[in-house]
Formats: C-alpha cells, sequence, structure tokens
C-alpha cells in the first residue's frame, strides 16, 4: 500500500491517495484534481473511491469531478447543512476495500456537524491502524476550529473533545495525515512539520494535552477565529459540486490598451510581490501576492467580479489563475502582458507607495503628528499578543467593511507582521480613495527586533515571567 | 514576428502559430490544442485567428475548440463539401492583420476544393512574402495528392498546377511552411527535410519542375494513394467541429481480470513495439506500435469500437491515447496495467508469433513449401517498384476487407519493407483465427541488402540501366 | 521541520532531505544527487549535512559529491572495514541542529559494524523522537540481513538484536524512515507500504515481534540470501568517494554499423521489457530489462566492460544509464538508435527465443522428452518454498559462474516465477552458445493458478493445514 | 536533415543543430551545452561536429566542452587573434558531411578576421543551398559590427561588405540563419523577426540595399556601438576553451545573517523586476533585472567578484546563475532565501528609491529647481535620435567609469526608455554614495506619448519631413 500527500501551496491543503493493487483512493480532492488521476496511474491503480472528511468550507473540493471523470463513488458523512448531491452517506463503523487497504469510518464531529475520520488498515500486515485521515479534526500540533456554529459553541466544542478521544483510541502508532498544514485559515496554532503520530500528539499537541473535557471547551471557546466572506460560497458550492477548472488555465496576455479600455471594469489584480507593487502598480489595482491568493481573496473579491491580472509572467498568471479557481474565481479577463515600466512607457498612469523604516515609525509615534495613524492590520489574536502603543486596529480581511471608519484627510502608516498583508491593506486603502498612505516595511518584526516598545498579552506574560 | 511550428509526432502534421506585438494566428490546429495557447501566451500573445488551409481528412481540427476558448474567429476557404459550420468563408486577396504580421489569402485549390494559401508579410520590413503556409497544396519535395475527386480527376490536378504557379509568383525569398511533412499519408514524396523556400522548391521539387500542364496533370494521374475508410469521418467531423479531448487523457489502468472480464469485448490494441508484440501478447489483439497508430488506426479500427490499450505504461497509454483522439478515437476503457509477464503469471493465455529471417524465407521460396505463402502487405506504390517474386500482394491497410482471399488452412509468413507493418498484419491474421503466421523480421530490406533476388520497376530501371 | 523521501526506483532505495528554518541535511544520498540540492533550495535551505546509516554495499554513495558541492560535512559510524576519506566519525549520542530540526545518533550495529540510526526531534515541539532513520537496521515489516560477516554470523545477528531493541526505546509514536524498501536486495521479507512506525512495527514486523534473543538469532541464520560480487566493489568504493556522474547522461546514438564495427567488442545489454527480448534482439546481448538493472547488472556485468545499451528511445537509454551509473557502471558506448526492425531491415542478424505456456511445459515434464530440462532460476528461498517436481535450480544471479554444469547437447526451457528472471537467463545461456532454450512464459505463477503439481516447503505446511 | 534552433534568451543568442541519418553538427554553442547533445539524442543523432563561426566575444562558447564530451571535431576559421586551442582551422571550400547534410565553408571576414560562415546542402535532394549560418557577418534585418578593429575600421568594414556579397551569391532560396536575434549586443538594427532568406533580406536588409562598397564602409564607420569591458575577457576564455558550468547549477539558500555575515563582502545582486527593487531593496545592491544580466552584467561586474544574488525563488537564482555563468560569471555564493519583507521582519536595514513620472518631470524640467539633474542614460544612437531638453548623458553601462562627473551633493532623476535601465543606474549612483536619486518610470517613452518637448535627429528628421 501507498500514501501520497498532495500539498496545495498557498491554501496549506492536503489531500491524499491511498492505495495499492490496482486500486486507489481519494481524500478530499481539491478542485484541480488531475494530479490525483496522474499519481494513481503511475502506480497502475484505479481510482475507486473519493472520502471527504467534511464540506470543506476554505476551498472547492474535486470530488464531483473526479466521479465524473473516473466513477468513483464519493463518500461523505452524515448530517451536512443540506444534502451533498454527488455522495453518498457513510457512518461510523463502516469499512472500505481498496486493493490491499481498508478503510474504516469514524464519526468525528466538532469542527462540523459531518466531519469523519478514516482509519487506514494494511490488510494483512496487522490489526491497528497505520494511519488515519483526521481532516480538521486534528492538525500536527493543533485541532480543529469550534466557531461555526456560534449558537452550540459550547456543544460542538465538546463533540471535538469526544472525537478527538475516539481518534486517540486507535493507538500511538497510526500517522496522522490532516487536511491542513501550517498556513491554513482553519488553525492558527498547527506546528511546521510535516509529519506525525497520534503518539506524538499526544504527547505534544496542546489541546490534545488538556485531558479534561471542560478545560478543552473553556480553551475552544477563548479562541478568536476571522471568517471570511467566501466560506459560505464555497459550503455552498460543496453540496453541489464544483464546476471542473478551464483548460488550459493559463490567461489571456492583455495589451495596455486593453487592460484599460476593454476590460476597464475589471478589478486589477496584482499578484506580484509586496515590493514590486510598493514600487509601481496600476491605479486602483488590489495588492494579493500570489502566496497571499488562498488568504486573502475570499475577504477581498466578490465571486461576481472580473479580474485582471497583473503578474511577472504567462506561468506566474497561470499560477494565480490556479490559486483563485481553487476558491471558485474563475472570471479571469486576462493578464496585463507588458512589464509595469513599458505600462508607464506607454504613458500609462501608474501609482507607487513610499515605504518607510522602523526609526521612521518610532520617531513618529513619539513626534505624534498631527492627522497621522499608524493602522495595523493583523488578525485579533496577533494583536492580542503583541502591539505597538497607539496604533489603530483592524484586520485586513475586514478593511474593507470598515472603510468608513476610515478619514481620508488623513495619513496612515499602514503595518503588519512584516509588511505583506500591510501592502495589501494599503491597496485597499488606495482604492477607496485614501491617498496619503505609506507602508512601515519589516512592521512589528522589524520593530521588536530593534527593542522598541510594544504591549500585549505577550509582553505581559514576559514581565511577569 | 515570430513563427513557431507545432509538429504531431505520428501524423506528421504541422501547425504553426504566427504573430507579434501581442497578437498571434494558429494555421492548422490539432485537436489537442493547448500547446497552441501556451506559446502565444509565452510570447505575450492572445489568439485573434484561426486559419485553415483546407477541411482536413486525415486528422480533427482543432479550430472549433480553439474559436471557443479564445474568442478567435476562423476562416476557411470557399467551397469546402458542407458548410463549415464554425468558420467564416475568407477569399482571395483578403488580408488579416496579426499584431505586426499581415496574412493574404491566395486560392489554392487542387488538393481539395477549399484549399487555402496565406502569404506572411511583416509590416514594415519589406513588400515581398517572407513566407507562405501552402496547406497541401505544396510540401517540401512534394505537392498535394489529388485522388479525392475521382470523377474530376484530370481537372483537380490541372487546378493545383494553376495554384502552385500562383504560389510562386511570391518569389523565390519565400519561406515555405506546409501542413505536413515526410511521412504523413498525404503525400509519399515529401523529402526528409523539414525546412525550404520557394526558390529551393522551384528549382528542386520534382512536381515543382514539370512546367507543362499536362505533364503535370499526367504525372498526378499516375500516382496511386491509399484512401483509410477514416477520411471521411474526419471530413465529417471538421464540418461540425471536433470536442475537445478528454483531461486529463491518462487511461485507466486495469488489472487483468478487469481486462478479461468487464472489458472483455473492447478491441484490445497493443501499441507496444513491434518486437514486444512478436514476442508476447494477449490473444485476438491489434498490434499497432505506437508510432504507426497515424497511419493504422484509420484503416483497422471503427470508430464505434471501445478499446483497451496493451501499452508499456502510464505514460505511453496517455501518448496512444492522444494519438487516437488526433484522429477521433476517444472511446479508450483503459491500460493493461501489469506487464505480459505478470498477465501471463496470472495463469492468463497469451500468443506469440515466430520470427524468421530472410535466409529462411529464401530457402522457403526456393523450395515452395505446400500449403505456404508470402503475403507482403505494402503498399503498391512500393510493390510496383521492388518485389519478392511468388509473394502474394494485400496492402496492409485492405487486409481487413480482403480476409475472405485468405485460407485458413495455408500457413503465412508476413513481410513489408522492415517488419513492423508486417507484425500489424500479422495479428489481423491471428484476429481473423489464421493461426499459422509467422512473420519475416528484416522484410524487403533485408532481402536486398543481402542481394537476393527481386523484380519490380525500380529493377527493370536498374536492368536497363 | 520537513522530511523529503527520495525514492529510488529498482533499488528500492530511500533516502531522505531532513529539515527547516534555512538549512538540511541528507540521510543516505544515492550518488545522482541533484534531487537533494534542489529539494533543499526549494525549500529555502542550505545542506549542512550528510549522514549515512552505514557503508553501502549495494550502491554508490552521493555523500562525497554532496559534500564537495555544498561544503556540507558528512558523518559516519565508527568500525567501517577501512577509513570513509570523507567522512567524520560520528558516535552513540551525538547531537546535530539542522534549523529547527535535531538528530541524535544511536549505534545499531549488526546489519554492519558501523550502522547507525538517527533519531529526529522537532526542536521547541516535544520531547519525544518524531522520528528515526533507521538505515538498513529495521525495514518496514522486516530487518536487516545478517550475512555479511559469515565468521560472525551469531554475534552479529545478536547486535543486531540489540540494535533493534535500543531503536524501540524511542517510542510508538516515531516514523520509521528505512533505507530501503520493497524490491530492495537488502531484504526480501519488506511490507509492500510505504509508511510506518515504532509501534506498528513493534506489534506486526515478524522479526521485531522474536522478543527472545537467541530465537532472533537462530531466525536470522536460518535466512539465505544471495549476494552479488559487486557488492564488493560498492563497498570498495564507498570508502573513497564515487566521483559525480556524467552530465548529460544521454548515452551517444549508434547506427547499426557502429554498434557492429566500433563497438562490436562491447556487451550489448538489452534493457527493453523481456517481451521485446523474446521477440527480437542482437545476436549475444544480455537481457536487462531496465527494472531489473539494479538487481541484476551487478551478477551479470564486470565493471571495466564496455557497454552499448539497446533501448526503446534515447530516454529510455538515458534512464537506463542512470540506473547503471547508481551501481558502478559508467562505461556507456551508446544505444542503438534504430529499432529492431530497422536493424533487421540493414541485412543484420539477430535472435529470437520461442516462448511456451503452462500447458505446453506440463505436457513436457509428463513426458520427460530426452535431452530437455526445466530450469528454474529463481533464488533458494523461493525455490525451497515451491517449485516444480524435476525442475533444475539455478539462481540467475550465479548462472554465469555454473554455465560448466550445462550441456550445450541438451535444450532448456527456462523458468522463474513470471517470466523475466528467466528472459534473463535465457539471453545468459544463448552467449554461453547453448542454443536450444526456449522460455516458460507465466512460469511458477501460471502453473500455480492452473492448479499443476508443485513441491516445496509451502506445499508441506498446506498439505499438513 | 533537420535544423533545430536554439535560443538563449538575453543573449539574443542563436545556436544550431544541424543534422539527419544518424549525425549531427552544432553551430556555436553556448555553454551550458547540454541541450544540443539531448535535442541531437532525441533525433537518433550523435554529434560529429562543431563549427564556430568566429570567436565570440558577448558569450563564452561551449565547443571545448562539447568536444570533450562527444567527441567532436571543432572547426575555426582562419586568422583568430591568437590560436584557439580546442579547434582546428577550416578554410574556404572545405566541405564536411553530417549524415544527409553538406556544409561547405565561406571565408566571411569583416567583422571578425576569423568570420566564417556555412551553406548547407540537402545531399541528394538538389544543388543549391537550403540555408546558410551567417555568424555575425549577415543578422535579419541588420548586418554585423565593424568596430573591433579601430585601426582598421575601413578596410574590415570593406571586407565585411565583399563577404556579404559572397553570401549572396548563395541565390535567394537559402534560409538564414545568423548567430543573434534582435536584442543582441552585437547589432542594434536587428528585425524583430525569426525567419528571412537571402533572397528577403537582399531585398529588404538596410545595409544589404547599399550596392556602393564606398556608401557601405561610410556607413558602417559612421555607426556607434558600446563596447563592455568583458568583451575582453570571453575573447580570451575563447581561445582556451571554457569550464563546464557547475551542476546542478541552483545556488545556495542564504538567511538573511548569512548575507549579512559570512557574505557581507559580496556583490549583492538584486535581479528582481524593476519595480521590486524600487520598492524595496537590499542597501548596496546593485539592480540586474535577470532580463537583463546578458546586457550589463558585463559593464557592471567584474569577473573576480563574488555574488549573493536577491532572487524571486530558487527557480529565479538558478536561472540567473545560468545567465550570469553564460557570460563567465561563476562565482556565486548563493540568493537570499527570505523576501524583502522577510528581510526587512528581522530588522535589516532596506532601501527605496522614490519613483516619479512624467508630469512631475516636466515640471521639474520647467522650474530648474537648484542642485537637480536629469540623467539619461540610454545609448549615444538612441540619444542622438531623440532627448529631452537639459538632459546629461550618459550610458549605463559607463556609468562607473565616470562617476566622478556626478556630485554627491546633487539630486538626480533618472531615466531610460522606460524606466528598467535607469533603475539599474539609479542602483548605481546608490552604491556609489550619491543618496538623494530618483526614478523617472516611464521615461522617453512616456514623456513622448505625452507628448512633450523633445530634439534630435529624429525630431529634425520629423520638423524637415
Amino acid at each position: 500500500m501507498f500514501v501520497e500527500r498532495v500539498k496545495s501551496e498557498g491554501l496549506a491543503h492536503l489531500s491524499y491517495v491511498v492505495g495499492g493493487a490496482g486500486e486507489a483512493a481519494v481524500v478530499d480532492p481539491r478542485r484541480d484534481c488531475d494530479v490525483y488521476v496522474e499519481l494513481a496511474a503511475a502506480r497502475g491503480c484505479r481510482i475507486t473511491h473519493v472520502f471527504e472528511t467534511h464540506r470543506n468550507e476554505d476551498l472547492l473540493s474535486g470530488a464531483a469531478i473526479l466521479a465524473a471523470r473516473s466513477g468513483a463513488t464519493v463518500h461523505h458523512g452524515p448530517k451536512p447543512a443540506g444534502e451533498v448531491l454527488f455522495a453518498t452517506t457513510t457512518r461510523e463503523g463502516e469499512e472500505f476495500t481498496i486493493g490491499d487497504v481498508r478503510l474504516r469510518v469514524l464519526e468525528t464531529p466538532g469542527h462540523t456537524d459531518d466531519s469523519l475520520s478514516f482509519a487506514v488498515y494494511d490488510i494483512g500486515s496487522g490489526e491497528q491502524a497505520v494511519a488515519v485521515f483526521t481532516g480538521d479534526a486534528l492538525f500536527i500540533g493543533d485541532v480543529g476550529r469550534t466557531d461555526f456554529y456560534p449558537d452550540r459553541a459550547s456543544e460542538v466544542a465538546g463533540l471535538l473533545y469526544d472525537s478527538l478521544r475516539k481518534i486517540l483510541t486507535l493507538g500511538d502508532q497510526a500517522v496522522v495525515y490532516p487536511a491542513h498544514g501550517a498556513g491554513s485559515v482553519c488553525g492558527s496554532g498547527m506546528a511546521d512539520r510535516d509529519v506525525s503520530t497520534l503518539g506524538y500528539e499526544r504527547l505534544n499537541n496542546p489541546r490534545l494535552r488538556i485531558d479534561d473535557r471542560d478545560e478543552f471547551v473553556a480553551a475552544k471557546l477563548a479562541e478568536r477565529h476571522e471568517q471570511p466572506p467566501y466560506f459560505e460560497n464555497m459550503e455552498r458550492q460543496n453540496l453541489t459540486g464544483a464546476a471542473p477548472i478551464r483548460h488550459p488555465l493559463v490567461p489571456e496576455p492583455l495589451t495596455a490598451a486593453a487592460v484599460r479600455e476593454q476590460h476597464g471594469r475589471c478589478v486589477r489584480v496584482d499578484v506580484r510581490s509586496a515590493s514590486a507593487f510598493l514600487g509601481a502598480h496600476l491605479p486602483g489595482s488590489l495588492a494579493l501576492p500570489i502566496e497571499t491568493i488562498s488568504s486573502f481573496a475570499g475577504w477581498l473579491l466578490r465571486p461576481e467580479e472580473e479580474l485582471v491580472l497583473i503578474a511577472n509572467d504567462a506561468e506566474h498568471a497561470e499560477r494565480a489563475a490556479r490559486y483563485l479557481a481553487r476558491i471558485g474565481y474563475d472570471d479571469v479577463a486576462g493578464f496585463l502582458a507588458p512589464s509595469l515600466a513599458s505600462w508607464a512607457a506607454g504613458g500609462e498612469a501608474f501609482g507607487t507607495i513610499p515605504v518607510v523604516d522602523a526609526q521612521t515609525v518610532r520617531a513618529r509615534v513619539a513626534s505624534e503628528p498631527v492627522g497621522w495613524t499608524l493602522l495595523d492590520v493583523r488578525s485579533a489574536d496577533e494583536i492580542g499578543e503583541t502591539r505597538i502603543p497607539g496604533a489603530l486596529h483592524r484586520y485586513v480581511g475586514e478593511l474593507p467593511a470598515h472603510l468608513d471608519e476610515l478619514d481620508p484627510a488623513r495619513s496612515y502608516t499602514v503595518m503588519c507582521g512584516s509588511g505583506t498583508r500591510a501592502t495589501i491593506a494599503a491597496s485597499v486603502l488606495l482604492r477607496a480613495g485614501i491617498r496619503d498612505v505609506d507602508l512601515f516595511l519589516g512592521s512589528l518584526g522589524a520593530w521588536r527586533t530593534l527593542g522598541y516598545e510594544t504591549e500585549g498579552a505577550a509582553e505581559g506574560a514576559r514581565a511577569a515571567g
């Protein structure tokens, strides 16, 4: 038997092909699902089953597409918030044989009501589970978030506690295969490690180490998670099944004139690096460096908007289109083929964002210039830990809904942890008509390295320690 | 401006992307047309036009697919035998600007009534054509075949003569970009060279050197061409537009049991090498070494048949499926995943074909064993040139329609030029129930190298010379 | 932290890149070691250390090459049979920090005296080992062979027992990363599974389940392992460090004439499939289907011999050259560019091997024809399990040294488990001047499937059961 | 026969593999020459000859490397300025047979004394040349520069005239294969077209249309060419033969600390886009966007300097290292693995360059601020054509040698045609300690599009026209 992990960069989404002896199953396929077919074929295995650990809210599932292609059956847990049209319901204890592998279903609700885990057995080799697919119930170093049912917050946190105990009964020897790794919007405490076992997690995972149910529930209720507006769209589409992505996906190259005229109403999405956006960008464009698409497109773009990309080259644009398609943004009119220098050389207008360093920001914080605000766009969790005294806080994803809190007559220096999210936020501000914006590159990272003053829980802990 | 040639191996089909300055056109796209989109995008060009030199009869056009994807317009010549639904009719003298390139239409009937050529001009660089797309009118070293209108044989040969003279007026300096290269079923006299100009062809192409119209017509009428049954199917589909190929194309891996049972009625198509087929093959399978698919699938497979492939591995099976899809065979149920040794080790039956060499065949020819026939499956043209005395002739493509001429009680030694086509033919015989078949490896090539006796036009010429 | 497994097909050799936070180490690199550099660079990690679990005997190590390229230090265990020139000696308990990972050394002799294992700790995540590199001490489903010190057989088997107990103290939670997977010449009992943990192995590995030291030693002493002559060469080169492989590795394409004349004295190595060799091959060539190179080249080729390959195409020849280079065969003069059919069509001589099926062999076994022998070339272990009554046994690897036991006047039907190794053996017989050879395709597999009579331990067990 | 063109991006260098029937030759190979071996092998051809049209001055030749690898002979023209150690001298009229192709030597001095062209004949197809390799004698739309022998300027221009006439005698039908395309430092008048013939060039190439020898010489003498200092180094190395490039070429990923400390004395070369450099860069780094490496590294880097790259990612760094290696810069210590935002977040210092647009620059030109200079870094040819009144001119490549002309107390706005070369120049100024530098993005392109005032020959012509 074999297990192949497929990692979708950006999403930090993990999916798996498991099988042997001519048959294979796919666990939690993403929308662009050729990779599973090719991996299985290279091992001489036909895909016979698709398993979903839960109805994903942060990406489009490829289960329906894969089923239509290969004739595989799709299996989903009970009680999703709606009927999963392309799947049959599977329940606790059901078993599936895929070549020389056996999968057994564990109902593990908590993150969602329909969450399943799948214990993996190597037929003929041993009685114990050799691994377990844990979906969003158990991650490496963290457990699933339980904030999707606000009315039942305590109940579902308790359900997750029970589910985790159930998973642990499989034994220390089982390798853990979760649905997300570090960097996912589905959990902030995940370890930056790509291998673990139930035994290792039992001993080291901070949440698993809480062996009192009430204490666990309390800890979960104390967590703060952001919930991007696109989650709802993903959930809805994952009931009916997403359409296959366009093939080939490479967007149309567009001239400057085409971007200005024919596609003038498109949202300009700049997927180049933060540095490049700061140096020069198209007026009105949204900064969305390619590695941030999965985290922030869902906050900042509406599904019905048509997009024009500003990218390094055709390959870069294609990759960006792929990342967008994974979360349901298909309407890409093309990408600007000339470079920014060529764009400007054609007489087109462009923008640029001044960049400042920690010394400069500190001087401003000290002098408190009139009409100036330091805007910190990190998440509530991060700001709770450490912050620069006097900064205004607003999470980057929530900026569009709170633009009325900002004053176009003021000047803003935008910051985050390093400068990347701040660049995104700065572009949001500029799009909203706030003209006097500069960027604190290095942001809190530089500030702390230089030993400048901060406040927050981490400081308190430090002071207390 | 740039011209990129895309060669489709097997088909010996040549298509082109031509353009510059942000726009590109595709000439004679094949069905799997991602390559054009990617080539154009890498050069920052949007595909604005698709040109067809004629309605192809030997492959499925990708014009309709490409148009649907990129919004390009499709341009086709007048008078096709039916309406090309996805194209507009273009005529003599029309001009198209694609970025910094200009294409001018030449009506060049003869091969087909709707044949066009396209002169290529580099805007701003010079008045003369820098190149010409000649479709199936003019090849490197040969000209188009004119046997598609048997009732009008002389007329269309004459039309081609006139068309070629028209093309030559573009001047010696024009590079020639034809729709086929050596190895195509569209002409047997093509040079094995991938570059030429009108000047070079004018001086060296045997057909262009005939400057008398009647002599040219007589020469064309004397040609013998085989016409595979699938041509009709291609022509019909190329009026309505082929469907996109399945993606990803890799066929399903199948176990021995699945090949025997669920897919027991499929035609088994063995795309491995001739040697491998001779050594061991599945009973009832058709030998079709991958490089011969384009030439012989159209003779030996019916479009409605479902196929199972026997291939080296998944990648090999995928390539075979691609070659099949280019000529309209989409119904591939999968490929046998185990090797032939594993197949046999499972207790499955297999076949093998004895192989004989020139010395053995010569001894048989000399002794004329009772009930034995030497079957030569080369084309009429080749047999007209040189043949082994006493051999029976039947073109490999025409074998299925003439199986009643063969006697299951006799033994056959099959030959061709080297042994590859003979292996295909031997598999056809075995499928037809003729059991006593062996293969003359080396065939006429070995026979002639060894200086054994032959007869035919080439010999006469030699004797006379 | 991350762990990337690199599998070398054919060799079934497993090596690893482990690291994080800007640094990486490579464990047991193979000779063609670009892959490690590229994997590490893609993760932004510099290779700082190379670890060898032992001096490999079945492949050339890339440690010296990698060290020369990247400036990494190489670490090797104590007491190798000679000085490892490019490495420093590391010992029990030494620790190495690689970015955010810590490796701790365990001396685990038994397979070899210098065998090490490396426990893997995720700094800052937990106290327990998250994984362990076990080299050839512990495999998935098996343990290392202990037949390399015939004078100290019991002693080293006991050492291995102790080493395994030491490894198990790391805890059930540790993932097992061995140096070989199923298909290796380093152990025949390995599971066909690519993931496991100490917990799973403790419960299910047949050798680990023996908890009595004497019983374990007895079981190891009862094993039979073949020891190819090239092991000695590998061991010697792995003391001084192998040279980098040639780049690019693609062999020269050769014409038929060049193969016959300039390179007429080279050993012709046919890496095509067994079927293809059976169908047609160059006279005097050795059958070595590409997937068998790692297992049998070391038995059948001498290091000083210059080779000419017969392959499917340039890519196939390059892959074969890579497999050969991994075990020290660098002297590849080129590959035959024309196909076998073209070779034969040039009037060149060729060979073919008749193929027979189980029914035919059974009839012969029953009738015992005069001068006929059924030659079974499987390993002693396999033959001990099950065999066809009356067959002569000689392991394929040992055939060259025992050709004097065969009689050129007799006819031989060669068999193995399926037909692949038998094809290799048949080619060895033909090269030795034995002319009357045919091949039992399907071999024991087919024989058993059809329920024909066998004898051996498996049968006894079955009869007794 | 086939001709495969290999284009080296950046260098705009064209090399060729020509051959057929089992043999191939390479014309003007670059230093990273695997591509030729692979192309030839894929066509079943052994590389038997390497031809050099002249001793290249703008890139390292791979001839010696290729010869050492494949045993091919290298052929070079007479009278190079030194002995080409790895080549034999070939002369007018010599012929070489490569499979089914024949190459005939034409001595075509002018660009250099040792310049050769090679007429290409398809054996058995026709008497005329089907193509010609013209090296740096004849380009598409231009002819070779003749400024390498300042003492003999008229003489060598006249020699080139004679050489071109000799080439033209091959006939209009010959396809032209030059050693460079548009974008090369070897000629500024090349057409942006990748196909031509002698007939087309005879009619349209501005230099070929001058049919008076004296007029031709005068025109050549009037040309202005920049001559980078690295030309001399290339020429010297191309006499002895360059060493193979390191393999694999991917540079080491470096942490911020390693860049600052261990490699603190390396030249920091930033190969990201101009926009990215403007937005944020490492202090003291040289801007050299990857596509400008071939044109400007030779002006701005000394061969003995050790480099650290700032790149988008490992793949980008590897490509940059390849471009550098092609012109002899091998000493790359690594690349900065973190992004600029991460660099800054670590508390490291960074730089940024303010960007201004045409309106701003125009206002400054009008108001003539004290201490301000508009610095135009385009070439003499370009500046001769069109310039902004009042600007200071200094070619970007020559800036390092003329830094004493600049005043650190002044402020500079740097411009070129679009902004890319200006970014390079701005980084040179910053490295020289000039602190008050901003960048005119859009540069002359934007200025002209907006219709602002210019002066120069083009304006004169326009006024006169």
